[in-house]
């Protein structure tokens, strides 16, 4: 199997509801219009609370630098496992190999499942500690000028002060669920748009992206405003509730039919910051054991998890099993 | 001959350029999205020197209300001539019948042309005095929930504080251009589109209005940047440079070739102001007399009749055979 060490160096922001006005020029620009074809890594979603933007280095010149933008302070670095020639597809894969020797190595992570992968982000700082960690498990590889050349693991020098890497947790001892979870009612497509195909949705996406509120039903009782759209490398995946499936032209979307409706887990009640390790870990270690596909989206507050609406009970029943609030 | 006051109550605002990006999202929601269908009068004109927005009363509550959004201190009201069951068409009719009464009178005006119809604007609080000095040439209605209805002009009770109305200017007394002229090397499309088809040209109307110094060509020397756009009562006009044609989907325009292509007159160095009377009928009043077909439109800082291409030489000789600069 190898690893890929991609050559985006991401940030991680932060818009509330009602400063989104400030942002929607540049957002367009940068996401909808492609006038900036250098920014290769674009992710925005919406929930409830607000809006979280993942941009590459090229995207966030894009941006103005107002203090309604709140950025995390490190740059992140993005993972992709594949095995050989094709990606490995689905966190199961993802969750045994990177996932969990990243949490057993207190290594935080955000996971930021499209249709098409599904994408590891780590601190750029943590980059030796978590090449070390994976190295056991991966031909490490990483992108020079547009080509996937070996990472030279083997000459990384150890410093003395290096933490020592921790294969496995302790015998007996079990990965609980640390954070609360909610499952609203809605049910969610994950799918893709051709790019060439995006003048013809610029309206649609406008309407969902930007103004919500106006467009889409409000969210009801028991239901979260939750939306996903990811431009990475050309390819643009999106995570829709089915409520916002009116309002795109019929047959343009890669799924045209509710054929397969997913379901979500909403993990946290408050912020679940950036420095604690083994949240992700926690989700996907007992549905990747059940075999439960699932895709994983982490926000600048809480994380997500969407799980098939046939497995969405057994899914939940399996992690209130592994609940341990502290 | 009717005249018709319309009902729309209109407020006249500018927005420099490098503050675009604050309104563009309220901006979007109004005129693309046309989420507030209440908002019946909308126009948008960029030129060299900013933007030009006059919008009605539900248009402005969509608006935030922001410093950098400069705001004229009155309301305009509507005036659209009609000779009985079809509206006059050009400003030839107009330029005799409304312009140049109201310009022998002292009273300002804007004029707002569209592909479909020519509008004459007035100060809501000089409409007493337009009525007078207009209804000996036309029968006056104005809208009331609707419907057209007799304007009742005999009630209008002659104040002895009302000026005397002029019926015209002194023997031999001869209007003069008083503002400097120029005329751009740019040449423009004046067309039409069904409002049914905005979703499909939304990508286009965002690059030219929000974004031009990306998409449109840097205005070369001797042209200006002008673009003007109205949605009025669902009927949507553009003037647009032939430089911005290849932007659009092929087809979509009302004129999908340049079978008529018009230039450009720019009356005003420094900014027009509001209060000055007799600006468009200086310019009007020759072209009218020469049978020239024109379109003008007034912006919040310059004045711009559009001229046919193959009458732009023999109009700007007339134009500047009147021009006695202050």
């Amino acid at each position: 199997m190898e690893l890929h060490i991609l050559s985006h160096r991401l940030h991680l922001m932060s818009i509330l509801k009602e400063n989104i006005d400030l942002f929607t020029h540049h957002l367009i620009k940068l996401a909808l219009l492609q006038a900036n074809k250098s920014c290769k890594f674009f992710s925005f979603t919406e929930t409830t609370m607000g809006y979280t933007l993942i941009v590459d280095e090229d995207g966030i010149k894009e941006l103005p630098q107002k203090e309604e933008l709140q950025k995390q302070g490190s740059r992140w670095v993005v993972l992709s496992a594949s095995s050989g020639p094709s990606e490995i597809s689905g966190l199961t894969e993802i969750t045994k190999s990177v996932i969990i020797p990243l949490a057993n190595n207190n290594l935080s992570i955000m996971s930021l499942s499209t249709y098409q992968t599904d994408y590891i982000l780590v601190k750029e700082e943590n980059l030796h500690h978590v090449v070390r960690c994976l190295c056991p498990h991966f031909k490490v590889f990483h992108d020079v000028n547009g080509e996937m050349v070996p990472y030279k693991v083997d000459t990384l020098i150890e410093d003395q002060a290096d933490p020592p890497i921790i294969e496995r947790l302790p015998d007996g001892v079990c990965r609980s669920i640390v954070h609360p979870l909610a499952s609203p009612q809605n049910r969610f497509l994950i799918t893709s748009l051709q790019i060439d195909l995006l003048p013809q949705v610029i309206s649609t996406l406008l309407q969902i992206m930007f103004y919500s509120n106006s467009f889409l039903p409000n969210p009801q009782d028991g239901h979260e405003r939750f939306f996903s759209i990811s431009i990475i490398e050309d390819k643009i995946s999106l995570v829709l509730d089915t409520d916002a499936l009116a309002l795109f032209p019929s047959g343009i979307l890669g799924t045209g039919t509710e054929e397969e409706c997913w379901k979500m887990v909403k993990i946290g009640a408050g912020p679940l910051g950036f420095e604690e390790s083994g949240i992700v870990a926690q989700i996907s270690e007992p549905l990747a054991e059940a075999d439960i596909h699932m895709y994983y989206i982490s926000t600048f507050l809480h994380d997500h998890t969407l799980i098939p609406e046939v497995d969405i009970d057994r899914a939940l029943s399996l992690l209130q099993n592994r609940q341990c609030i502290q």
